[in-house]
This record gives structure tokens, sequence and C-alpha cells, in this order.
């Protein structure tokens, strides 16, 4: 499927310079939703994951529907202060601006097989700090799923060594 | 199933006094997961949807699985300044707080059958607040379904009329 045709480019947002992909009406789309869950679906069948973890909160649209598939529960990663109990945490740079991700301790068991999914790879660094979440209690991280890669950003060199699927490139 | 005893009850979070219902163990198990998403689907499938709209970030662990297994599409209510192109907005209450919610212009379109899902009914202030955005892009609610209802908030009463699902009460 030509996924492109759903996405909205948004020039300068949210800051001057930045194109952003808005990712919105390929969702709202029913088909197109459905077809590009079901290609990272198939990615993680291959896989025998037993956990899909992602980060908050464009990486629940994608993860959830994905882990329902699979029957195999989701973690969610979420900025400091939003998760209620015990937590571990990441410090990780954007790219725009800083921030802290945190996981609850309990999410993951260690040697749960993990797919890691986000809307969007930009310069990689959210996933990498998920990824050091994963891994820090223990999950072993078998593929990384995104809509959408932005190439020119070379976000893919930070996850060197990892499975990872794009639906999109830009 | 009981999904209770997947529901971890946190003390004095965010706040001295409430007792956070914590839904991330119900995600983490696939099988509970599963079987919460499909008792939603069920009801959502007698009222022939068109479109799930879920407030962020909980509305979507919930709505994006529906509306993917409905293949009806999702559109994203979200805090101001989080989506990128045109918006309409409403000012709501919150439990603890006020904020602002808004929802892109063009992401109902009028007449359309909506679902609107979240993970908790407390006082209503948010999801009243959601149903104002859906009805005046001219969406029909035809549904409301959350997997928690405190019920000793009474937030029932602010969706007098609508037809409600939870599957759990407090």
């Amino acid at each position: 499927m030509d996924y492109k045709k759903y996405i909205k480019i948004v020039d300068n947002w949210p800051k001057e310079g930045i194109q952003f992909k808005d990712i919105t009406p390929l969702m709202d789309n029913g088909k197109a939703f459905k077809a590009a869950v079901d290609e990272i679906v198939e990615f993680a069948r291959e896989k025998d994951i037993d956990l899909v973890v992602g980060p908050e909160a464009r990486g629940f649209i994608i993860g959830c529907p994905v882990s329902y598939a699979l029957e195999s529960g989701f973690a969610p990663v979420r900025k400091e202060g939003k998760l209620p109990r015990e937590v571990i945490k990441v410090d990780y740079g954007l790219e725009y601006g800083e921030n802290v991700l945190t996981i609850h301790k309990d999410a993951v068991k260690p040697g749960q097989r993990v797919l890691i999914t986000d809307d969007l790879l930009a310069t990689g660094g959210t996933i990498e700090a998920t990824i050091k979440l994963v891994e820090e209690l223990g999950g072993v991280v078998v593929g990384c799923a995104f809509l959408i890669e932005l190439s020119y950003l070379n976000g893919l060199e930070k996850l060197d060594g990892y499975d990872v699927l794009t639906l999109m490139k830009y």
C-alpha cells in the first residue's frame, strides 16, 4: 500500500525548519491503518515476541494494536512522573529538546522477547533510550518497527545490530 | 474475565488522597488485554461505528486496538499544541487541574458514527470535552467505552443519554 498518500507534511512545526510528518490522516483511514499495523504484526510474528513496548504517546498508536493482534501484552514507556509505580529511567536527547523516559520496573520480565514500536524514527534518540530501558530490565529486543523513517537524520546508525522495519522513508 | 486482578491500586498518586487505578498490569498481560479490547469491540460492532476517538494518552491504548479490529480508523484528541494542523478546542476541568483538549478540524466527517474510548471514567470531564469536540465537527457519538468507572465520582451523570460500557467499577 502507498501509505505516503495518507501522510500530511506540515511545514515549520513544531518549530521553524522542521517538516513534520503528520500520521493522523493514516490513522483516520480504517483500511490504511489496519494495513500498516498488519505489516508490523507480520514482522513481529516471525520473531516470536512476548511483549510490545512503545514510548508515549504515538508509540501507543501502533504498539497497542500490534500487541492486541499478537495477544502479546504492551508496556508503555512514559515521560517522568507519568507512571504510578516504581520505575527505572534514562535521559535522552530528542531532535528538539531533552527529556527523561521511564518504564515500570516490573513491565518487562528477564528473557522476554520484545518488539519496540514508534510512529517515527528520527535521530533515534527516543528508541535508543527505550532499548536501554528494556535491556536494563533483562528484555531481549528482537525488533523495532516504525511507520516512518527520516533517513537524512541517520537514526538507523543508533540501531546497528537490531532488526528494523519501517513502512515509509523520507 | 475478572479484570480487577490485573489492576494495581496505587495510594496517594498523583496526589495525596487519590487511589490511582494502574492499568499497566492488565496491558502487560496479553490475554487479559485482548479480552478487554474484544468486549469493547463487540459493544462497538452492534453500533455500526465509523470512527473511534480517544483522548491522549491512555485513550489511545484502548481506542487504537478497537479501531484496528473494526477497521474503523482512529482520531486522537490531544492537549493543546500537540496536533500539527488546524484544530478546534475546548476547555475542561479534570479531577485534578484544568486543561484544554483539541482535535484536528478534519478528523471527524459530519454524520460519522463515533465510539469514544478512554481507560477511566472519573468525573467525566475529559469525556464530556471529547464529546463536545466530536459533536462540534458533526460526528454522532453512538457510545463511550471505558475499562474502569469510579462510580463514587458520578461521571455517568455527565454522560446522560449516551450509551456507556465500562468493564470494571470501583
